[in-house]
Parts: structure tokens; C-alpha cells; sequence
């Protein structure tokens, strides 16, 4: 089992890519390329990463006996027990494709498919900042608000995948509109999309104007990234926008401790860029809305694999399905602790 | 294994029973008494118990070795792994009692015990509503709102004990004030202490009288029991109160299911003594605030065991613990069939 490979494809809205890695997150090759969902059919995207992981293969000398199987992570709804893909908002023209089918029948090995966000929940336990830990809830805090949860040692997926959606609890009953078309949902209230809302809004009446200008000057060009840059400069407007995101995001986070009772809460992407600006928001707000008891035996931390996490979320399907709830230790650690400031890219 | 019997024994704030039952979720004989907490110690009360419980297998000619196991359902917070419990609110005095140490003194079989929403969420799963589910979110409406969880066919407890605290999410910032201390908390809006302060409040406004003429004429007397009587005679404001109320509980079962995407969720006592009057706001609000995906495998449904309620739970928790994940069969129910309108006594 120790000399075994895995195969991890990541099919994003905009690239894609295949990596070769092995158990202990080692990536040994990887390649990528636009996905081009508009431009071509799903299945002349999957026929050219086939194309290109074979390429990759051969060019390591790495037959296909010595792989345990293919993780493919990409965007939700999709059944995992069939392995298709269900139209997701990333992919247009992706409609009930069975991707499972077509690349097994390309690799002639077993392949799962998983949503990026229970995916990336199941490498950050593995090799990132939930190692050890027998309940963990990951969110994602970029484009959307998304996530997964480690139960007992198991990925929960729920009873057709949908379990995780933690971004579309509502928090404010009449509130901002969401992308789901509910109202006052988290992620409508502390995405990026949300933050650069915020910004835009308050722009409207003549608040601080640093964040446009680092988005070249038009207000509709502002985005999250904006705002975290200028607030990392000091400018007290955009701090106090990540204070009031941050704020709903713990509060998010706060209900899930209450219903879960994690041993840690990993946080993606805005949380990992902004680090304490946003991070120190969401704990006041957990401190706040959760239970004393419940927090002491839970860290909040950003998540650790920088951008490594796309790769080892597919690659880490293989080492779930090959072996589920393959180690834990249940050794929580402190409150709070942070543990890693690693960057990721590409948080909107 | 089929001839085994089992001990249930809960304990309550106010009465205690000892039931003796088999797996098939027969009770074969109960006794009770009260629990009197301010009145004698905690090894006293589990002494008496104790004795009670002697006698009732002296009378049906039961030997100890044909038990498998006494289960023991009480208020939390409590520690599984030990078998104690930490005073809980309605046991005055009962500080850090090692129950299970002390009954497995007497008894000399495994003792298990946990807290009643996750004995009864056990029992509801087994010989009640969640029967062949895999994946079951179980609620109380009374006093509290508490809860268990069921998930991939087993009890999810949690890093200390402490999942399953569904009416204590945060739904209503800066809401009213909870028993917990938070604000805005699901119980604060909508459990029975919650249903009565609306009606009393209300009537400060000198809104329609007939629920404080149920009440015996003086408003501070007025319960969740009064509402629902005054909204069965079809009193208009009694039946806005439970829609209220009965939205918010929608409102927490959307977000629990956004989050865990169970295939039942199942509500006991106001919801069970209410039947449609909160049932159908609840399932309005669910429908607005939880995806049309989820609901389609979710049926929204009242508990079904009645006063057999908890001498069934404190006898589930045996079942459970000489058998986890005893059985599911993933045949979920169409979307918010009611199955039962059985009742449960003493809701508030």
C-alpha cells in the first residue's frame, strides 16, 4: 500500500487540473488547463485531462496498476454514489454528467467524486490543520460559503449530499439577498461577494475612500480582495467591514459549535489572507454566541494547505475511500490557537 | 440475546421511574416515585431507586442475569465516558454524581447513561417516528428545545457531550434572553416559557383574553398549555402565538437541515399536543428557508411514543450501546407526511 499512487482532478469553473501524489501528500507531478466549459462538451474536457494525466504518467514511468484509484473534486450538487455531476453554477452546460463512468472506463481503476468543499474538509484533516481530530467542520469563506464536516472520524455527506451547506443557514431573517435566492443567508452576509458589498454600499455615502481607490477607482470593480488589501494598510472603513462580516461569520460558526460540538472549526481562503483582522471578529463573535463549555474543548484556526488544497482535496477522496476514518487522536487543541498564517490564492 | 431484558431508569426533576422492557420495545413492568432532589442526597434518591428497582424484578421473578444492562436517561450537562452528571438545572444539588459508578456498585451489570434529548432522539429512532433512518434530527418543544442527532446510523455525541444543542442557536441578535444567558436563542422564541411570554406580553397591549381566561384570570399564570387550549377553541390570537413561535422552530429546523440534510426530522411534545396549529407554520417557514433538494428527501414529522417516551429512551440507550447502528434502512418518507398525532403528557 506504501508504494501506491493516487490521481487527483480538480475540474474548477476555470482550470482544471490532474496531480500525482501519494498517502502522506507528497505531490509528485501535477499539470492544469482552462476548463472552457462554454467551448466545449464535459466530455471533451474530461477526454483531454484523461489525455493529459496519461501523459503525465508516462513521463513518471508510473504504470496504472501502481494507482489505487482517481479522487475527482469539483463543484456541487452531484451524487456521490453515481458519480455525476449535477449543472453546477461554476461549470454552465455541465447537466447530469456521469463523470464517475466516463473516467473509469478512460483509467480502468475505481475513481470517486466529491464536492470541493467536503473534499478540501477531508485533506485539511488529513494533512493540513484538523490532523488528529475526530470532529471537525471546515468552511470555506471565499466566492461562497461552503463546507464540510468530519463526524466521528467519517465525512458526513448526508442523505443526498447536501449535508455541509453551512453558508446557507439564515442568520437575518429579511436580509440581504443570497445567491441561492433565500434571504439573510451567512454566505450573503460574510462571502467575498458579501464584503464587497459592504464596501460598495457604504461608498454610496462617501465613507473612506481607500478601498476604490485600490480597485482603480470605480466602485463596481471592488471586491473582497480590495478590502482586505486596504484594511491591512490600516484604513479603518475596510477593517470595519471584515469586523462586521467576520462578525456574522462567527456567529455562523457559534450556531454550528452549539449544534456540533466540534474539536475544531477550520476556516479557508478570506480567513487564511486576512488572518487576525477577520479572524479576531469571528472568535469575539463565538465568545459570544456559543457556550463556554462547548469552546473549551474547540479551536478556531485558519485552514493550513495554502495552495496544495486543491490537489490534496482530490487526493485525499482516494485515502477516505480506501480507508474511512483512517486516524484520528481526539487530542484537542487550546482554544483559539492559531495555528499557520500559509496563504492560498484566489479567494475573489 | 432475544430473551435479555433491560432496566431503563430516567431521572427527572421532578419524578424518577425504573422500567423493566425487552428490545422490542415492550415495558413489561415500571415503578416511580419522586425524585425530591432538595429533599435528600443524590446517593439517597439513586439509592432508593435502586431499591425500587430490586423489588420490581423480585416480583416478576427476573435475575440479574438475564438483564442486559440498565440504561439511565437525565438531564445534562453529563460526561458518557464516565457516567456522571454535572448539575443539571432541574436536579438542585446533584454536582458532579458518578450515577454510573454508583448503580454499577449496586447492580453489577453495565450501566449507561446520557442525557434524555439523546436518550429520546435514541428511542424515536428505534421504536418510534425515525424508524429506518439513517440520518434523524431529533427535537424537544417544551420546557427547552434540546435535541439528539442521529447521523450515518448511529448517536452522534459529540467532543464533550455537548451536540445536539439545537434551541440554542442564535437566530435573533440581540433577541430575547434565554435561560442559557445568550440572546435570540431558538428556545427564547419559541419554546413553551417562549409561547407563554409572547401571550403575556401581548396582553399588555390588552389583546383578546380568552387564553388568560384559561389561565384562571391572572396573566403571570399563563402557560404554553393555555395557548395551545385557546388555540384549539379557536382563538385568533392564540393561534397567531403559535405561528410565531412555530415559525421560528421552522426557521432552526431549515438551518439544521441546510447543515446536516437529514432525512426526518421529528419534534416532540408542543408539536405533538399542538398538531397542525404549530405544525403547519413550522413547515412554511421550512419551506422558505431550507432548499427544495434538501426537503425532498426530509419528512418534517411530530414524535410518536407518547408517555411510553421516556421509559423507552433510558431502555434505548442499552440497545444502542450492545448494538450500534442496529439497524436503517434509508427509506426515507415523502416530505412532511405526518405520521402520527399521537400525545405525550406534561408539556409546560
Amino acid at each position: 500500500m506504501a508504494d501506491k499512487l493516487i490521481l487527483g482532478v480538480d475540474i474548477g469553473g476555470t482550470k482544471s487540473a490532474v496531480a500525482l501524489g501519494n498517502r502522506e501528500g507528497e505531490i509528485i507531478d501535477r499539470r492544469s488547463e482552462l476548463t472552457l466549459p462554454l467551448e466545449r462538451s464535459p466530455q471533451e474536457a474530461l477526454n483531454s485531462l484523461t489525455k493529459i494525466a496519461k501523459e503525465m504518467l508516462k513521463e513518471n514511468k508510473i504504470e496504472f496498476d501502481q494507482l489505487e484509484g482517481v479522487g475527482v473534486s469539483c463543484g456541487g450538487p452531484l451524487d456521490t454514489k453515481t458519480g455525476t455531476i449535477f449543472a453546477p453554477p461554476n461549470l454552465p452546460g455541465w447537466v447530469a454528467v456521469p463523470v464517475k463512468q466516463i473516467l473509469e472506463e478512460s483509467f480502468k481503476i475505481p475513481v470517486i467524486v466529491e464536492n470541493d468543499a467536503n473534499a478540501t474538509a477531508l485533506a485539511e484533516w488529513i494533512f493540513g490543520a484538523g490532523r488528529g481530530a475526530r470532529n471537525v467542520v471546515f468552511l470555506t469563506m471565499g466566492t461562497g460559503i461552503g463546507g464540510g464536516l468530519i463526524l466521528d472520524g467519517k465525512l458526513y455527506r448526508g442523505t443526498n449530499d447536501l449535508a455541509g451547506e453551512m453558508g446557507h443557514q439564515t442568520l437575518l431573517m429579511n436580509g440581504p439577498l443570497c445567491g441561492c435566492g433565500k434571504r439573510g443567508c451567512l454566505e450573503a452576509l460574510a462571502s467575498g461577494p458579501a464584503i464587497a458589498r459592504l464596501a460598495r454600499e457604504s461608498m454610496m455615502y462617501g465613507r473612506h475612500k481607500r478601498v476604490v481607490v485600490l480597485a482603480g477607482g470605480n466602485p463596481e470593480d471592488i471586491t473582497a480582495k480590495h478590502v482586505v488589501d486596504a484594511a491591512k494598510e490600516g484604513d479603518h472603513f475596510a477593517i470595519q467591514i471584515l469586523e462586521e462580516a467576520g462578525t456574522y461569520m462567527g456567529l455562523g460558526i457559534a450556531n454550528l459549535i452549539q449544534i456540533l460540538n466540534p474539536e475544531i472549526v477550520i476556516i479557508g481562503t478570506i480567513a487564511v489572507h486576512a488572518g487576525d483582522l477577520v479572524m479576531n471578529p469571528i472568535r469575539s463573535a463565538v465568545e459570544e454566541f456559543a457556550w463556554k463549555r462547548s469552546l473549551e474543548v474547540c479551536s478556531i484556526v485558519p485552514a493550513e494547505l495554502g495552495d496544495r488544497s486543491q490537489d490534496l482535496a482530490a487526493i485525499a477522496l482516494v485515502i477516505e475511500a480506501t480507508n474511512p476514518g483512517h486516524k484520528f487522536t481526539s487530542s484537542p487543541v487550546p482554544l483559539f490557537q492559531v495555528r499557520s498564517e500559509h496563504l492560498e490564492e484566489g479567494f475573489c
